[in-house]
């Protein structure tokens, strides 16, 4: 199935206790393709500033990353950078330098505009619904935000809710989308809002799907050495839709390994800084963790108890 | 198998935002003992005071929980009050009052002396190690411990620990036994300690074992009222041991349905105040939240990714 992401290129700096790096690769686009490109075949949309490296879109064009919706534009490329503390939490951040993402407006190629796949990466959701308006009927549309535009724009955050079917979103956004403070009533809050699956994205501690089936709960690969979570949740994203792509299908079932696919993949991506162990993997590798994850997790059917005759 | 525990019998007084609880159900023994009761006979032992409730005894005694080594000292029951707050996360501990616990010296009775199982609760390391002295070779010695004794009776915990097979401990203190904040490497450390087998306790984010065949990790039954954290981890560990007697074996493959059975029973605990969620239900209703715990943690394999033919 046809797969198309719109999102950030981006340069980081990322500082953590083990050093400070300047303008490495980053952007929710740039992990999201990354990922799902060991499965599937993706389109983006970004823009980027004539200050982009052209290593990463050769990277990204040598891994059949469809690079014609990517906007090069005047001025320079969008800039984050963030600081990890000890417990390598939610990172501190320093300074934002939209660049040429202030006046990005998406358009979209005519060849992508029967995706049947799309993920809208966490940007304005004004954009989010204008990328949404060029595409026909997709199957599925996925979507990530963050407290910004849910605390900034509310209400065009709700239209775009409204059009979506999944929402990917990590826990502390999810709890704040819903002004609820318990997870499993904050995400049957957030299914009111339009979609009707909702992943709740929870770092080491694993992530959450409510859909139409009930719940499921996938724990987190366990890391002993977590270098840089930078991108994580966009990576998790791009193997879970490139998963789906390259399946097929997107009933529960086929989402619940999409989910599992994708934790794999962040998990690579917290241990190197930036992509540099996301990008040097083979399927191998990921054929390997799977079957870990597989032994993580596998217990046998716990058989039913009987009343125990008491005196 | 049989199955022996030592830890504390107590009245409790439990504030929550909802409100104040004074002198209810309370104390490790009894949680563990409710728990397991589901599964097999359980003999106890542990001090109590002449004030204690005669309800607790009739209702474990009906459970054909073993009372015979508990003994009824002159003075006051072990009393614990603490205080929740809106995150219901760890409590504040307001007063300890140890009463007849405090010159408490647990002496077996001999029927108790052949126990396969045995669980020494969170009480000092030394007391510990004197029921094990007591007990002939075991299949399987599992304990608890907590920051007070991991902080101020180190090198008794020490002793206690080379001689238990599985720690069960939650991630706090798993973090600050090995004095490491990663939790997988914690794991390991704990393991070198002694115990060739780790339960970590997590709360809401489920239970991870370590042991001779790798990890294993189980997220927590999710739950939308959370009541009264209190004995949640005995009666996660009543669970446990209650299901590894009833299914005589101690091997990896049960140790994780253990685990499961653990953290469905803790589920029904925190769902009401102090035991009385947990001693009202039945075995339907067990066998009906561990079916539910499957469909929540089952996905399918994942195929094994092929490498895409890239240009």
């Amino acid at each position: 199935m046809s797969l198309v992401a719109v999102g950030s290129m981006a340069l980081d700096s990322i500082e953590t206790p083990r050093g400070r790096h300047q303008d490495v690769w980053g952007g929710s686009a740039t992990y999201f393709a990354t990922s799902a490109s060991f499965f599937t075949k993706v389109s983006l949309v970004a823009v980027v500033g004539d200050d982009f490296p052209v290593e990463i879109v050769d990277f990204l064009s040598g891994r059949e990353v469809c690079l014609e919706g990517v906007e090069r534009a005047r001025g320079s490329t969008f800039r984050w950078s963030g600081r990890y503390g000890r417990d390598m939490g939610d990172p501190e951040s320093l300074e934002t330098n939209l660049g040429v993402f202030e006046h990005f407006k998406p358009v979209l190629p005519d060849s992508y505009r029967q995706a049947r796949l799309v993920f809208l990466a966490n940007i304005d959701p004004d954009l989010q619904r204008e990328v949404l308006s060029q595409v026909t009927r997709p199957d599925l549309v996925a979507c990530d935000t963050m407290n910004f535009w849910i605390e900034g724009k509310a209400s065009a955050l709700a239209k775009t809710l409204a059009n979506v079917d999944l929402l990917i979103i990590n826990e502390g956004e999810a709890k704040l989308l819903a002004e609820e403070s318990n997870l499993l009533r904050a995400g049957h809050a957030v299914m009111r809002m339009g979609p009707k699956k909702v992943i709740v994205k929870r770092g080491e501690n694993g992530v959450l799907l409510f859909d139409e089936e009930g719940l499921f709960s996938a724990p987190a690969y366990p890391l002993g050495d977590v270098v840089d979570p930078t991108g994580a949740g966009d990576t998790f994203a791009g193997g879970l839709m490139g998963y789906l792509a390259s399946a097929r299908r997107i009933d529960s079932r086929t989402l619940r390994q999409a989910m599992v696919v994708g934790g794999v993949m962040a998990s690579f991506t917290v241990e190197g800084m930036s992509l540099d162990r996301l990008r040097g993997i083979g399927v191998e590798e990921i054929a390997e963790r799977l079957k870990e994850y597989r032994s993580l997790t596998e217990f046998e059917a716990v058989p039913e108890p009987r009343a125990r005759r008491l005196a």
